[in-house]
């Protein structure tokens, strides 16, 4: 369950002294991003080597997201901020492919408030109901294969 | 555990016919966004109101997270997509205060890739052990209040 090439299963490892590691528990660890958003920024990692959040196995669903909701508390408090972004890119975007959730300190004006656009709309109802119903037979299609 | 002036609570009411529901089961459910960043754009909810990460209830994590977990799975699938991007804001950015987790379906240059930017680099080594020890602190405060 560990990578020898990847740089999170090194962390993990006790391997990589420049990591400031601020979280750990059995399942989990966590340390600072090193080129973070804003100070406090910290990724979330599993123990095991886990790509995306689709792999994680479901019984470390639960401990991983107390620890980021842990996070989701501390992050803000520690640095003197109201709220926090919590994220995980999957595949796309993703740095590193060992699973990692971002902690975030956020204030308002703090300059990310163009993190969700742009948006769009859909092009129409009919097609708002069409991309609906083909998730819908996904997810069933998923859940059927359990 | 509903809030009257809630627009999700109306949704999990079923009171918001415009809603398109994608999935649902004892805990959670999910919709399209209305003015996604892309067309699949998810967002799940719990059925109770709670406001942020921080205020999910322990025994929900499992399940709303084993949701979030199938809906990163499904959303790319049924959009054809290679990734997904999964997350929340907590009061920042917070549009409806009652928790909601965003799945979004990813492609590699879909015009998303500045999402983590700007990002910046700590003042000094100094600085970045500060802020760690900061956290370690808060984390291990929050941890003994339970």
């Amino acid at each position: 369950m560990t990578d020898p090439n990847c740089r999170f299963c090194a962390i993990v490892a006790g391997d990589e002294e420049a990591a400031y590691v601020v979280f750990e528990d059995e399942h989990s660890l966590a340390f600072l991003d090193h080129r973070p958003l804003f100070p406090g920024h910290s990724l979330l990692v599993p123990r095991e080597h886990h790509e995306t959040l689709a792999d994680l196995p479901r019984e470390l669903l639960e401990p991983f997201f107390a620890a980021a909701q842990l996070l989701s508390r501390a992050v803000p408090q520690a640095m003197d901020k109201p709220g926090s972004f919590v994220a995980m890119n999957n595949v796309v975007s993703q740095s590193v492919p060992h699973l990692h959730c971002h902690v975030v300190p956020r204030r308002r004006k703090d300059g990310l408030r163009g993190f969700f656009w742009p948006r769009r709309k859909y092009d129409s109802e009919e097609h708002m109901a069409e991309v609906a119903e083909t998730l819908r037979a996904t997810i069933a299609e998923l859940q059927e294969a359990g």
